[in-house]
């Protein structure tokens, strides 16, 4: 759908369309940031029909960091449970930095406590990192629940990964050449097995 | 100084005091969800008299915050340029995790993305992070500025040390019996080196 078009979509569509733009634009500036009219003049609709299908800013920012993180989980989990978990594992990862990537601006604000400090995009942001967990404990040959120290390994990791990633992305990226987007998928799924045997759990197996 | 007790106090005292004061609430509760009035009752003041020292609510806040983070960063310092760096470390980690403890509440609402948004608070917050990993490198025996790969460890590693100390609290912390505090430091402090490694820097020397 090209931006600006005021083509007639179905209510679902148009919902679909409106998140989707929403996930664009995150990539770049927290969406507390930018202004309705302008998200409503992107989508080709007017600021009335924006209203219609998020009565509030906030109802959309909910939506679309939804949006993100769903698609985020569904990433990770069409790794597939016929891989060997450190392979699944590294698919993980390497989804999750570019989520993180897409989600930059986003993930500045929680990590930097600049956030709004809305409670519901909090939930979404904890809820999201709680499941990351439970992905990786469950790849891992640990019983359930995990020891303590594993969990606590890779709550800390995921904090790490977060943390790696956007201090990466505020170094200039890709971009600045000093680290590669790939070394830095290596360095932070080499790190979950370094912090994981560290805590006495097995490492992922069968890379 | 006794709760409650209307002593008259010299105004760099008084103030001084109030932090305090500010300070401990910190380690139960965040400061946003604290009455000016319970403060100005439990300095046994005025709520005139508070606002005085502090003309906003965010100005005690901030004062909170600043008095906190600098308090951690001379603990961090008094573990003495005489130790090897190995031991320099571990006092450092030890400092860290009882700052986390202290300022919990605080902690809980920057890594979960609830506080307040404050950019005053979140400068606080992330000038502190960016001073912890700078002694880190500098305990370390690399290059200034520091390889890209080892600065990024480090950065993911204060990640890390956050997040493990937030969640074994968030667990119960000392009182659910499940890790104590030196075990949740040690893992911190063994995290740091493996880390190091995994970047291609040398592990801090002279443990």
């Amino acid at each position: 759908m090209a931006p600006g078009s005021r083509t007639r979509l179905d209510p679902e569509r148009r919902r679909a369309q409106l998140v989707d733009l929403g996930r664009r634009m995150l990539s770049s500036r927290p969406l507390d940031q930018v202004a309705i009219d302008d998200i409503a003049a992107e989508a080709g609709i007017s600021r009335g029909l924006l209203f219609h299908y998020f009565p509030t800013k906030r109802d959309f920012h909910v939506a679309v960091a939804r949006s993100a993180a769903q698609d985020l989980l569904a990433r990770v989990d069409a790794a597939g449970p016929d891989l060997p978990p450190a392979e699944r594992l590294r698919a993980g990862v390497d989804a999750f930095v570019d989520h993180v990537t897409a989600n930059r601006a986003a993930y500045v604000a929680f990590i930097r406590g600049s956030g709004g400090g809305d409670p519901e995009l909090a939930a979404i942001h904890d809820d999201t990192r709680a499941a990351i967990t439970e992905r990786v404990l469950g790849g891992l040959a640990v019983p359930r629940p995990a020891p303590p120290r594993v969990r606590a390994a890779v709550r800390g990791w995921v904090a790490l990964a977060e943390e790696v990633t956007v201090d990466w992305l505020a170094q200039g990226g890709p971009a600045a050449g000093a680290l590669g987007r790939d070394e830095v998928v290596a360095m932070v799924d080499e790190a979950l097995a370094a912090l994981v045997t560290l805590a006495g759990g097995p490492p992922p197996a069968g890379g």
